[in-house]
C-alpha cells in the first residue's frame, strides 16, 4: 500500500477509522479552538484522543480563516502509528529501519504546496497575518506560532537538516525563530554568520507524518532527515524548490513560509507553553529573527499546529515517541545491549524527563549497561531513567511503581549523578537567573537519578489467579452481562522463576477444595514452640 | 443518622448506592468466586469497584455453602468512605477525631452472633469446613484463611487488641494464626508465654466496617481499638462475652471464632498471596497454633472474606486507608507540621512502601520535616516518601510523576537512608534466606528514599488555558454532543508565584487576536546579534 500522498490522504483515513472529530460551527481560534483540544487530554481516556478539524474559524475579533487541524500528527500513539502506517508496538523497530535504510528524496518540478504563492506587497500587507494559526494556552500564552518542520542546510555539504522548531510570529513577515544552541539549525545558522551569509529557512505546515516524525527525532548531523522520512514512507518524499530560496520542501504540504534570517538583529521571546507543563518564562532570551520573503500555500490551506503546554498533549506524544524510537535505535544497534525490549518516555515528564526502558534481562549488569548508555547519550534527557523487567508495562506508573515498590532497594540499586543539561526544567535554576545559568546552573549543573528496577533474583509468581482461572471468570462475568471489561496486564497470576513442588501440591489440594488433606500436611511438619522471649518491637503495630 | 446495626444493613446500604453486585448462580468458592472479584480490579476503573454477594456458593467438590461477601469492606477508597458514613475526603480527619475522641464499648447480655453455637463433637466432626472461606489466588495459593479482625487481651491490663492478622485453616478446629513479632497480639502472647497461660483469641468475620478500619490501623499499645471503632460510628461498639473464651466480640459480627494458642507447638507457614503483590515465600515460618475451642455465628452466615495479592484489591485499599489516615494523624498532630493536606499510600506500592505527602508549604523545610518524620515514624514504611506540592493530586501517578519530573534535582532533593525493615518486600534479600535475614538483611537493612518533590522557588503558570476559557469549551463540547468527559485536575492553568505585567498583556492581547499589536511590542525589543560564534554541541540535536 503507498504511502498517504499528504495530509488530506491522512485526514481522510483518520475519519475512516473514526478518529477525526469535525467542528462545522463557527469557532475562535485564539480561544475556544485550543481548549476544546485541551478538554480531551484532561477528560477523556487515551483510546478515545483523536484528531480535530475545525472547519469555520474565526478570530477574537470575527474574521474568518482556513481551516485548523489540530492532532494532525500525533494526537495519540495510536494515531501516529497510524500516519506511519504500523502498529504502535512497531514505532521502534519501524524507525530503526527506516535509519538504516533510508530512501532519498525525489525532486519534482511542481506540487500543490505552489497554488498560492505570497510575496511583495500581498506579504507586506496581510503575510502571516491571514494564516489559521490558533491560540495554545489562552490567557497565560503570549505568541501564535507554528511548532512545525524547519528546512535549513549546511553551507559547506549542501546537507539539508529537518528540525520542529517554534516560530513566533512578529509581524506579517516576521518571525522569532527558537533555533537553540543544541539544534543543527543552529550549526547551520554559525556556520553562515561566520561567513557574513544569511541563512535561508523554509518552515513547512501541514507534511505528512513522516516529515514531523523526523522533524522531532535527534538524527546524526549528517543526515538528511527527509530520507529517513523516506525510509519510514517506504518510498521517496516528493520536493520541489522552493520560490525565493536555495530550498526544498515537501511537495503536497500545506503551507510554506521562505525567509532568511538576518545577521543584523534578534528578537526577545515571548512566554509560551512548553514541554515541563509551564508557560516558559523568556525573560533575556533572544531568538534569530527570521525575515519572510514568500509564503505559499495549497487552496484552502489546512493549517496545522502542535498545541505545547500541560503534559499530556500532542507535542508530548510526538516527542515521546521520536525520542522513545531514537533512544531504542541507540541501546540497541549503538550499544549492542541485548534484550532491549522497549524506550518509554512517559507524558508525565513531559516525554523527556522520565525514562523507563523494559528489558528482558540476562545479566546482572544489563540495567546498569543501560542505564549508564542512556546517560552517556544526551546529558539533557531523563532526569529520572529506570530499567524494568520484560512483564512491566513501561508506558503504566502503576506497573513501574509496582516494580519500584518490591524489585529495588535505593541503597543498592539508585545513583544519582549531577553535570546534566535542565533544558527547561524549572526545578534547576530560581526565576530570574542569567541566561547561562539556565544553560548549565553551577557549579554542577542539573542532576539525574538511575535506578534498577528489575528483580535481582527468582521471585514467586505474581498473586493473581492462574489464566484459565481467570478466562473461566471472563465467561461468567460476560454471561452476566456485567460492565464491559478493559483488562490491565496482568491480569492472571505467572511464574517468575521461584517454585517448588510442595507450593505446586498445595495450590492443586487448595483449588480441589481438598483444605484439610492439605492442613493434615501442615499438621506433620510442627515443632516445639521455640524463642519463648523474643523482644518485641513496634515496628507496623496493629 | 445511627451507625450501620451490623453487616447486613451496611450491605442495605451498598445496594441502595448501586455498588454491590449479587450472583445468583451457582459458582466454586475455590476458584470461580476470586477470579471474578479479581477481575474488577484488572478491568474496570476504580469508580465502577464494587462488593460482590455471592447467593449460591459451592465448593469444587459440589458441597453447598452460605453466602460469601467480597469486598464487604473497602472494595474502593468511596466504599470505605460509605462504610464510616463520610465522603473519602474526609476518612483522614475522621480518622484523627476518633482517635482523640474515642467511645468505649458497651458489653450487652446477648447478639445474633449467638444465634448458633458449634462446640463440641460438632466442631470436631466438621467445624471450619462448613464456613465458606473462598479462594484467593486459585492456581497458586495453597491456603484457605481469615484475614479479619483478632481480639486478644494483655494479661495485666485486660486491654483489649483488635489487630488485622491472617489465620490458616488448617483442621477443623486448628489455626495456624500469622501473629508477628511486629503485632500487638504478639506482645499479648508473649506475656501469656512468660507465666504458662495459654492466650485466649477471638477471630472476628464480618463486622461493620468501622471495626475492619481499626484492625487494619496502628494505634498505640495501651489503646482499645474498639473504642476508637466506636468513635469512628458515634456511639459505643456492643460486644457480648465470648462462649468459651474470656473475650468480648461484636454482637452482630457474621461468625467468631474462639480458642487458645498452644503454647506446645507451632506449625509451617504455607504460601498465600499478601501486600507486595507476589505470593509470599514462607519456607522456614511458624506460626502459633490457635486449637478453636467453640464457633458462633448468625443463621445464614455471611463469609466475609479479604483477598490479597497483587495490588489493588480490597487488603490495599483498606490498609491504605488505614496508613494513611495514621500517618496524617502523626503528621499532624503528632509532629506538628503545618500545611498536612493529604497522605496517600498508592496501591501499586502494596498501600505500604509507596508514600506521597501533599503539603501546603509554608518554609523550605516544611517538605523535610514531613520525610524525616514519616522516616522516623516506622522503619518498614514508606520505601519511596516522596513530598508533593497542594497542586499535586497525591493519588493520581502522573501529577506525581510530573513533580518528580520538573520540581525535583536528585542531587538536591533525594536522600537514600538505610537501617529500614524490609518486610515481605522481596527485593531485600533472596530467596532461600534464614528468617533473621529476612527481618533484617545484614548488615544495614534494607534501605528507603526520600524525596521532595515540592517547587522550590515561584513558577510560572502550569500551560493549560485560563479557566473561563476551558468552560466555554465545555460547553461547546456538550453542544456539540461529544463523548462524556471525566475531567481530570488540572483541567485549567492555573498562577504559582511568577508573573509579570508585561507577561499579562501579551497574554491578554493574544487572546483578543491583537497579534499585530503584541509582535510590534517585540519588534521594539530587536538588538544586535551578539555571540556570532559560540560554541555549538549536541545536547538533544534534531
Amino acid at each position: 500500500m503507498a504511502y498517504y500522498s499528504d495530509l488530506r490522504q491522512f485526514i481522510d483515513a483518520l475519519e475512516e477509522k473514526g478518529k477525526l472529530v469535525r467542528f462545522k460551527r463557527e469557532l475562535i481560534k485564539e480561544t475556544e479552538i485550543p481548549s476544546l483540544f485541551w478538554l480531551q487530554y484532561r477528560g477523556l481516556p487515551e483510546a478515545e484522543w483523536k484528531s480535530f478539524l475545525f472547519e469555520n474559524v474565526i478570530d477574537a475579533k470575527g474574521r474568518h480563516y482556513p481551516n485548523i487541524l489540530l492532532g494532525g500528527q500525533a494526537p495519540s500513539r495510536e494515531i501516529l502509528a497510524l500516519g506511519l502506517m504500523c502498529e504502535p508496538g512497531e514505532l521502534n523497530q519501524k524507525w530503526c529501519d527506516a535509519v538504516l535504510s533510508p530512501i532519498e528524496p525525489e525532486i519534482v518540478r511542481s506540487g500543490p504546496v505552489h497554488e498560492v504563492i505570497i510575496i511583495g506587497e500581498q506579504l507586506d500587507s496581510s503575510g502571516l497575518e491571514q494564516l489559521a494559526f490558533p491560540g495554545e494556552v489562552p490567557g497565560f500564552g503570549g505568541i501564535v506560532r507554528t511548532t512545525t518542520q524547519v528546512i535549513t542546510k549546511d553551507l559547506e555539504t549542501n546537507i539539508r537538516n529537518v528540525g520542529t522548531y517554534t516560530g513566533h510570529f512578529i509581524g506579517r513577515n516576521l518571525i522569532s525563530l527558537a533555533l537553540g544552541h543544541q539544534h543543527h539549525g543552529w550549526s547551520n545558522l554559525r556556520k553562515c554568520r561566520e561567513k557574513g551569509i544569511q541563512m535561508q529557512v523554509a518552515i513547512v505546515v501541514g507534511a505528512t507524518p513522516n516529515i514531523g516524525m523526523v522533524g522531532s527525532a535527534p538524527v546524526p548531523y549528517e543526515v538528511d532527515e527527509l530520507a529517513i522520512a523516506g525510509g519510514l514512507a517506504g518510498e521517496p518524499v516528493k520536493l520541489v524548490k522552493c520560490q525565493t530560496v536555495d530550498l526544498e520542501v515537501p511537495a503536497t504540504a500545506e503551507i510554506v513560509i521562505e525567509g532568511e534570517v538576518s545577521n543584523n538583529y534578534e528578537l526577545p521571546e515571548g512566554a509560551f507553553g512548553d514541554y515541563p507543563g509551564y508557560v516558559y518564562e523568556v525573560e533575556g532570551n533572544y531568538r534569530p529573527a527570521l525575515e519572510v520573503s514568500c509564503i505559499t500555500h495549497r487552496k484552502d490551506p489546512i493549517f496545522v499546529a502542535n498545541i505545547i503546554g500541560y503534559p499530556p498533549n500532542e507535542s508530548h506524544i510526538l516527542s515521546a515517541a521520536a525520542r522513545e524510537a531514537e533512544l531504542y535505535r541507540h541501546l540497541k544497534y549503538g550499544c549492542y545491549v541485548p534484550g532491549i525490549l522497549d524506550v518509554a518516555f512517559p507524558y508525565s515528564g513531559g516525554g523527556r524527563n522520565f525514562c523507563v526502558v523494559q528489558i528482558r534481562k540476562a545479566a546482572p549488569w544489563d540495567p546498569w549497561q543501560v542505564l549508564n548508555a542512556v546517560a552517556g547519550y544526551d546529558p539533557g534527557l531523563a532526569k529520572l531513567a529506570i530499567v524494568v523487567d520484560e512483564d512491566i508495562d513501561p508506558r503504566d506508573p502503576d506497573a513501574v511503581n509496582w516494580a519500584l515498590s518490591f524489585s529495588m532497594q535505593p541503597h543498592r540499586d539508585v545513583r544519582i549523578i549531577t553535570h546534566r543539561v535542565p533544558g527547561l526544567d524549572p526545578s534547576a535554576y530560581p526565576p530570574g537567573v542569567s541566561v547561562p545559568e539556565r544553560r548549565f546552573p553551577s557549579p554542577s549543573g542539573a542532576s539525574a537519578m538511575l535506578i534498577d528496577a528489575t528483580r535481582k533474583w527468582a521471585y514467586m509468581p505474581a498473586g493473581l489467579p492462574k489464566k484459565e482461572y481467570m478466562e473461566q471468570a471472563i465467561r461468567i462475568w460476560q454471561e452476566e452481562g456485567l460492565s464491559p471489561l478493559s483488562l490491565k496486564n496482568p491480569w492472571h497470576g505467572y511464574h517468575l522463576g521461584h517454585w517448588t513442588e510442595e507450593n505446586e501440591e498445595a495450590a492443586n489440594l487448595t483449588v480441589a477444595a481438598e483444605h484439610m488433606k492439605l492442613g493434615e500436611s501442615r499438621r506433620q511438619g510442627a515443632r516445639k514452640v521455640s524463642h519463648l522471649f523474643r523482644d518485641t518491637r513496634k515496628g507496623g503495630e496493629r
